[in-house]
């Protein structure tokens, strides 16, 4: 598929390393409504990285707490009623107050529940989604886009590769305007014009629990401190995949994994970083 | 107590290793309403042993979402009015769905709000209930059986010895018809007929937290996966004593044994495992 | 600022190490309400340090559990409405059951529905508040304090050093008869009488979530076997600067830190310990 597509542009491991230290310096405030799995690991993943994390979802205050915050998330991975309120008050108040924020859909397509919330939180217009293959998939179906590929889904874990993915992201991108990021063995990212891939971390990633949430994070604190949507999720996938390839050569099992990925991250510099080629779509 | 009971199997090493092998190759979905406290080592030590773990509790979705995993846990650690309505809609559609669910009826006897929950829940069938000697002994009080022992247990470590709890365990199998597991320095597993012992561990394992409540988890995945919920629960506390006595030897303090235990659980293979006595009862 | 005040007694390491005895002896109960992101972390540090910990937040029980506990903590970190309301019975009945229970004001200079809580937890007479210096600050304005300086705190991460917050400190302890610790590069503890000045740690803890939550924890159960609450928060304190030097000493990065964090307050011994000297008031 790739072939397909020209060559547009680079960005270089010398343009992510400056984002990531630009992030640094910002230090930004990243407000995070995330599943009860996944808030200890994104907490520390994002001080790691040097972001600073919050997490709050009454629904008293978390508007309030949406618009001083630098970027939110929204992860439906353990879902509730009063909780989809919560996030589509915060949703609302980033978007009024002009600060990005990144939807991630968990298991969309396992339950109505899900594909109803999803539904409504993309209505909220999330700058980035970032979700593994059979959630894109679900979520373009889900949004009207056709797609070949049917694949609901029946746990967290994807069913399907990200490649078989990115017609149904460039669709979604299409259709939402938001950029989004499939994440697996290889990562896509589109905002529907340019298509990047991105290859690198390490086969034990998926054996340890709610990596992926905690890239969402990432991706938002990114988003955050960078000009362009794409390009900056581009570099926060380049950062988590190169932080797994260094935690990989260190461990011996998922276990010793996690606390090697966060010392990673936290040591990542410029060396670290691979360049992304970018092709145009269409 | 064990030389009351002749002797009448042996669940071989060679057999709890295929046990394991099947589950791995079956990748089996478990959905978990666990507690807070444990959503995240669940989760990772389900994904280290190969099983594939969800957690999910909206009363919106869990009755659709217990049908389509191949089992069940709950778990009581962090109890709440509205949670308890969900769990008993999961227990029941798994029931219906003819799928197993485990019980772990946290610091069952601390307070009456827990009794009554443990009691509800009991009445929708568990396949196999997993708790400490404390745990246990209240839970078998509440159902009924007279035992010579009085362990309400304060808090949720047990205060008990699980060998104690043997006369417990085996009434409670009997008053319910689920399989008891009662883990502590040696663990029970009992279905009124028969009874196993399983040594092995390490005196490590109390001081890390939720241990116990995702061994609930890997009991589930191995009754997913397995034809006889006793032998398959044996396998599945086999399975973890060895991967407990691996992190014990590798360890430092009970921070360094959470990762070394679950890349021990990764890396496990029958070589690690021991051969385990099932005695008659009566 | 420590020159103004003379000295007036020290806190020897030798007596440090024998609360610490004494709690491991114990093994006081302790009852926490706390956040999301927190129990995980605060369970295992408490485990670690010899105590029980237990996690429960539910308003059919939570007036039950205090009583029976040994010492209480409450921890807005993720707040929401009816946890609000249970954490008023449970500091209530810990009250009148002559619990100690311990405040820790997580982010309550961000939004109005945390000041309106911190200001209701108070009015419910806490033993200790412990926070960071943004936190203590913002709480003092809010008891009715002058202060000259203006923190509010737009995340959980302090914004401010623990110095400036000394008089604020001293005005906290005088309004709500509480001890006051205030922690940070160098930590303060104080009851407006008395106030102490603990160094230690490491310029990595503030990149690991949830260690003051923890610290929380760890003063409660320091003060539910300890005479006089200042010394009982110093000895905390202390020990746990203690074990984050030793932990920073062994670390590579965050993710390594958190486990030999833990292994070290499993190892702590009086040999680790510091003096710590005590300086009169006014």
């Amino acid at each position: 598929m790739s072939s397909a597509f020209p060559l547009t542009a680079m960005l270089s491991r010398q343009d992510c390393a400056a984002r990531l230290e630009r992030l640094r310096q910002a230090r930004p405030l990243i407000h995070n409504i995330t599943n009860y799995v996944a808030m200890n690991s994104t907490a520390n993943i994002l001080l790691a990285l040097g972001a600073s994390p919050a997490m709050v979802h009454a629904s008293e205050e978390v508007a309030e707490f949406a618009a001083m915050a630098d970027a939110l998330t929204i992860n439906i991975g353990t879902l509730s009623a009063d909780w989809l309120d919560a996030m589509q008050q915060a949703a609302r108040s980033a978007r009024e107050h002009h600060r990005p924020w990144v939807l991630d859909p968990v298991a969309v397509g396992a339950t109505q529940f899900r594909r109803d919330a999803a539904a409504m939180l993309i209505a909220e217009r999330p700058s980035v989604i970032r979700g593994n293959a059979s959630e894109i998939l679900a979520l373009a179906k889900l949004s009207g886009c056709e797609s070949d590929i049917d694949d609901r889904g029946r746990g967290v874990d994807s069913t399907a590769s990200s490649d078989v993915a990115a017609t149904a992201a460039i669709e979604l991108a299409r259709t939402t305007s938001a950029v989004v990021a499939v994440t697996g063995v290889i990562d896509l990212v589109t905002d529907s014009q340019r298509l990047a891939r991105i290859p690198g971390g390490h086969p034990l990633m998926p054996r340890v629990t709610t990596l992926g949430c905690s890239l969402t994070g990432v991706v938002a604190a990114f988003v955050a401190t960078g000009d362009d949507a794409l390009l900056a999720t581009c570099s926060a996938l380049n950062c988590y995949a190169a932080a797994g390839s260094m935690a990989g050569d260190r461990a011996s099992g998922p276990g010793s994994f996690a606390p090697a990925f966060i010392d990673a991250l936290y040591q990542l510099d410029g060396n670290c970083l691979a360049d992304v080629e970018i092709t145009h779509v269409d």
